[in-house]
């Protein structure tokens, strides 16, 4: 038997090499969008990993590096997703410390991918230092698979996923992040939407115009802002013909169930948390979280035309942008859905619009009885001492199908986020609690998972 | 008598000296928008006129500089009019040339500003200095107003009007800008729109959010994008309520008549050269004319929101903004159409929308038979070889409604752009053949001037 205490013990008094692993990790701004770094970043983790021991290659597949590792000889394998790129720290001025220096403040730690997902690579290379000489003992052992696009949509991972298919061999996974409730109890995610991810470039004259000759010259603007109009109602319905369609049964009926045992008044505190008055719709309780959980999504992350900058410039635009996140639930093709996007713009007049995919992958989640699952929400139970919050699946994507779809691996997805981390956004953070109570619940969950197959 | 030759030979052999004077302008980029280099942008219009014995003074009304100039002891007095600031130069990427550096090609002047205005300020002092040995003669004083703000809407302008009454007393003056249509004839304007610039701001949650909870959270751009709708139809009609309200008679009058002159073919080959296939509205020959001369517009400079950077990023943003320009004609009062547009919005539910005004001022015109307008009119014909093309009011706006409305004194504009000048945008050029016409132009126009009054 694997003495926990002395595990936790560990990790109590040795956490704080995994901040500052976290900090280095942080300072190489490997933000995948902009491309520069991630050779530094990949090669970054794979030293750490190197240094205990995991046997470590760092291989290419058309895009940003990926690092794979293996440790441990047992029968049982278990597989570590993580991705080391990050989001764009933009807009920077809303910042209050900067995002590639990690920043310590009153028990929390601020930097772009604190959260999301640096501080889990750190807090599961702390569970791994705990467990490592009890692996033999357990069976086990550990690959980690750590890509540098999930931020972009993994474009090239699939590709790695299918030359590696030998490698990545596993009975249970471990999604790259999750986050606490704000009733301390951890939320575990069992899948993740899919991506569709659009830039729109409606086209005006072939130049910029002075704006004094606005009642002649077409304004693409006017068009952009007719068609984005024309994608989502008022009451947040996507009138998109067959948007909803096809999605699977089986899933939204474990969801459901998954669902009831949620608790809905974590969502009025997200409303107080960010000043609004009201969901999209007038959504309430369970059907917030159906909304968010179940139905396929679709929204605007950014517009551009024209003029920006301080005061004033008179100009009618030459083309108008927006980028779109549309994501899949499981069931849903997201092909499928662009193609049904295309259609329904071009049979609202909008046939000449530009239509640019970024990224593009479905859904995917796992069962609660999978060992892996099991072994993660009895490991909260004793680390967070309280039931975790199981979510059907995550309103956020990642390219989860390729595990759960196209290997086969069952995943269970928590983390050292919390409900105030801001991932995506400015001031990103973690609290310093939650990173240690994130390695403690990693390795009890490996403990866990090797008992169980 | 004047011996026009003489001033025509002056010009035709000393161009080129002009040419340079347009340089050392172009190399400042005194873009009010952004308000640096202003006093070294002022102090070198002041040097220019000082050198040739122009009494000036360098004045602050609370904005960037004014310079006035005063030269001549005659009892007829033309006052000139410009403005040494420039629009921004963005975006940068489509220039072929550095926009601060003027560039010489084929005939060509390129760099921001050549004709919109700094090329009238160094064809008027190339016109200036061909005209001094007869200003006497002439019994003219040529006064000269050059301010720095007109491309952000002549904010403090009012105040240097107000301060400098006395010094503004004219029996005529000439107005900053002006451009040859395609085929050949001057462009004599009038009068000119006003101006109404606001920006309008959304906002949604209290900071961005990830965009994985879209279905709950509202997204600021939804409702901006909304909002534009409500202000142009497709056809072009603006439906804010009372927004074609109050339009001087006198003026379409004026102005229909006018109109009747113009060349609709013009307008075609403008279609063929900004590579749009209709006008809005499918607009065309004298009703697009009377559309872009007679009717108050509404355009959207530029809108913003989220993440616009390289590839993507997956959020919901906390606000959306817009820049508009709506450009009021003669009888109309910006500040009215300001609460119109207000009040339309919050009838349709947009209460919650900030709104900050950049610049507000009315229309101004003049009539034909006015002195400086006849002469302007006569000395077209001798140096462009045709009859000028007389417009009743620019599609673009400045703040002549000082001059024609307050100070009482009939304006021309004429200058040295041509239809290709692409004003406001990357690329802005003139030819230096018209370079020179105009200042020949101008010239003779002083001459004329003199003679009639």
């Amino acid at each position: 038997m694997v003495d926990v205490d002395k595990v936790f013990g560990f990790i109590d008094s040795h956490y704080k090499d995994y901040v500052d692993v976290l900090g280095s990790l942080i300072s190489v701004p490997t933000v995948s969008a902009v491309g520069e770094h991630m050779d530094e970043g990949a090669e970054l983790v794979a030293s750490l990993l190197r240094e205990r021991g995991v046997k470590v290659s760092v291989e290419g597949f058309g895009g940003h590096p990926v690092v794979f590792g293996e440790v441990g000889s047992g029968d049982k394998t278990v597989l570590i997703y993580n991705h080391y790129d990050v989001q764009p720290p933009e807009p920077l001025d809303l910042w209050e410390s900067p995002p590639f220096e990690m920043t310590r403040k009153n028990g929390f730690l601020f930097g772009r991918g604190v959260a999301d997902n640096k501080g889990n690579i750190a807090a599961r290379i702390g569970a791994l230092d705990a467990l490592m000489p009890y692996l033999d003992e357990l069976g086990l052992k550990v690959k980690f698979v750590v890509e540098g696009e999930e931020e972009i949509g993994s474009p090239n991972f699939l590709n790695a996923i299918e030359k590696k298919r030998d490698f990545l061999v596993a009975q249970g996974g471990i999604w790259e992040t999750g986050y606490v409730g704000r009733t301390g109890r951890l939320g575990i995610t069992l899948g993740f939407k899919g991506m569709l991810y659009l830039e729109l470039t409606v086209k005006g004259a072939n130049r910029d115009s002075h704006s004094g000759s606005a009642p002649l010259i077409p304004n693409p603007i006017w068009r952009l802002v007719r068609l984005l109009t024309l994608l989502k109602r008022e009451d947040g319905y996507i009138p998109i013909p067959g948007f909803y369609d096809d999605i699977d049964e089986e899933f939204l009926e474990m969801a459901d169930e998954l669902i009831q045992k949620l608790d809905p008044s974590q969502l009025e505190k997200m409303k107080d948390d960010l000043g609004i008055k009201e969901f999209v719709g007038g959504l309430k309780g369970f059907d917030a979280y159906k909304a968010l959980l179940t139905s396929p999504s679709l929204n605007v992350c950014g517009i551009y035309s024209g003029y920006i900058g301080k005061g004033s410039k008179t100009v009618i635009p030459s083309y108008a942008m927006a980028k779109i996140d549309i994501r899949p639930v499981p069931g849903q093709d997201p092909g499928k859905l662009l193609e049904k996007t295309r259609k329904y713009l071009v049979e609202n007049g909008f046939d000449d619009v530009d239509i640019e995919v970024h990224s593009m992958y479905p859904s995917g989640y796992s069962k609660p009885d999978e060992a892996i699952v099991k072994a993660s929400i009895s490991a909260a139970v004793d680390v967070y001492g309280s039931d975790p919050q199981v979510t059907p699946l995550s309103g956020g994507s990642g390219p989860i199908y390729m595990f759960t779809n196209l290997l086969g691996i069952p995943m269970t997805g928590a983390g050292v986020g919390y409900y105030g981390s801001k991932s995506h956004a400015p001031n990103e953070n973690i609290r310093v609690e939650d990173f240690v109570k994130s390695m403690k619940h990693v390795a009890l969950t490996l403990v866990r998972f090797s008992e169980i197959l």
